[in-house]
């Protein structure tokens, strides 16, 4: 079974686990931990415990319990002191306590979802994102850089982890026994890149033998990414990982309806631009294809107003089908002559 | 297989549960709807759930998951807004919100913790216990009753339920088909009163040709049965029942260690007294043995302070057996001529 290493966090890493979880693959996870906002931030601040949100992601997502237990793990309180807490935060907060550590805990809740391959945090250190501007400032904590829609238009200076994270040995292990290693999709700066920034993880990522895939984002994001082409996102991925590393981008080429993508541009956010005569040569290659959901359009007919309350949204099969399509073409590659 | 049902509520039906659950008997726990105290009282009142806390113990005693779930389930958090909250009252409560009430979200933890047996809440109705003391004042909650010590002194004229609350028709059915009910040991008016102040509840155990076990409590309780008997007991539960309809008594006569009786004097417990010749005839037959556990005092050499750490509780296991030991006795009196 090929060694499928995934590198994110959040609904992206959710997305992607969920679609490759059904084929016959080995599945490990490494996932950011310098959330802190909204539950998970307050479970930080109140226990001292690690952030628990981006991993519970992947543990529901990996999880091949029942429908009830993984809608448990996501149900949030409506009400009074515990309002907003997730349960599954609530869950790997207390199994860290009683665990004496996050990743013990993590093993039982391993065990308690009875959990498909591998989540792994990118560090068992307890760290913060910060991220100097170009005009001297500096932002303190994802969940406020994640808010700053000023970060473009100022300019980064630098996106760094404070106290410096060691990377935890077993991403390490696993990066370096990759056939295939994916990076995002996900919220570029606050779930992508914070996992280049862990002390160990780009050297072992541009020393591993594995094809590198970059699943683009759909939608640049307000702010941090609004101006970005799909090369900006390369570009700027193989400077984390000191090196031009990126063998192929998986690019979504479907347009979604007008009236969607009018629904995302009045909040400034605009589909993904990419030109193939933008650049002379790339040292990438990039695979066009339909990657959208079409879940609630489904629903079209019954329901009028389906079109205004969808999203654009990576469809999860289509997503895991491109990669396993690239895991052949790199299987066969001796015997291919030429991808056009 | 006999049918036994159990009716009680908190630390004592664990304990009672826990022991049972080792021999071969279909085992039903009905389980009193009072509480409001404590994180079972934070989470009825912000949430708006029914009381989790003693359904909680009866399903970790009743469950056949891991030691780490059962830890899991009672585990309390020591830090900020969850401070105090059980993680088992959390589930539960998640679950009731999720399917929508008690009674579904409770079915679904009984399959996430392998649970074997039935765990039967009294009624599925949100009640409020009250006591209507002989002065004329009325104590509102079963917290507020549970602390005050001045109950037994002033004199109770009325303990009751508010609203009036129907019984669960599955508490119901099962006390109809018991081969064997056993009630207690527990707190006397905050969880085993509350029980047959449910409507439907008493008359049911009257009509019932079941086995009647009352379960003495090992200490009477500071301003409450402060100064009972064992008969006392009995007579207010007949009372409750509206009828005599106690067949057996289970009695400890072990004493515990002079240290032990002297650490729970200051607290104005006092061991339950019982003579023989207190009453010229009972109708109940009183089953006096040691009933004690000495789980701390095995570790005394070691520990030089462990007489102190002890309490006076029931062993599980000698507790379970005594009421085999009746089953017995039931299953064969018509060849047993006399039991001494």
């Amino acid at each position: 079974m090929k060694n499928i290493v995934t590198i994110g966090g959040g609904t992206g890493s959710f997305v992607l686990l969920s679609g490759l979880k059904r084929h016959p693959v080995s599945l490990s996870a490494i996932v950011s931990m310098a959330d802190d906002g909204g539950s998970t931030g307050v479970l930080r601040d109140e226990l001292g415990v690690l952030p628990p949100g981006d991993i519970r992601q992947c543990l529901v997502a990996l999880s091949d319990s029942s429908d009830e237990m993984r809608q448990l793990m996501n149900y949030r309180f409506e009400r009074g002191a515990l309002k907003g807490h997730s349960f599954g935060n609530l869950l790997l907060g207390a199994l860290e306590k009683i665990n004496g550590g996050f990743l013990a805990g993590l093993k039982e809740a391993v065990k308690i979802l009875n959990v498909k391959g591998e989540v792994i945090p990118v560090t068992a250190d307890a760290v913060n994102l910060f991220l100097d501007l170009k005009n001297g400032k500096t932002i303190k904590g994802e969940a406020a850089i994640n808010r700053n829609s000023m970060l473009e238009n100022i300019g980064i200076r630098r996106l760094y982890l404070k106290p410096r994270a060691r990377a935890n040995e077993h991403a390490l292990e696993r990066i370096k026994k990759a056939d295939i290693i994916v990076i995002g999709p996900g919220n570029f700066y606050c779930s992508i890149i914070p996992n280049l920034l862990v002390d160990g993880i780009a050297d072992a990522i541009r020393a591993s033998k594995a094809t590198v895939i970059f699943n683009c984002n759909l939608v640049n994001k307000n702010g941090h990414t609004e101006r970005f082409t799909l090369d900006d996102y390369v570009d700027t991925i193989n400077e984390y990982l000191g090196g031009s590393r990126i063998d192929f981008v998986i690019f979504n080429g479907k347009k979604p309806s007008k009236a969607l993508v009018q629904k995302y541009g009045k909040k400034h956010e605009f589909l993904v631009p990419f030109k193939k005569e933008d650049r002379a040569e790339r040292k990438y290659k990039v695979i066009v294809t339909d990657l959208l959901s079409t879940a609630l359009q489904k629903y079209a007919k019954a329901d009028k107003l389906a079109k205004y309350r969808a999203f654009i949204r990576h469809d999860v099969e289509k997503l895991a089908k491109i990669i396993m399509f690239i895991s052949e073409i790199e299987e066969n590659k001796d015997i291919i002559q030429k991808i056009i």
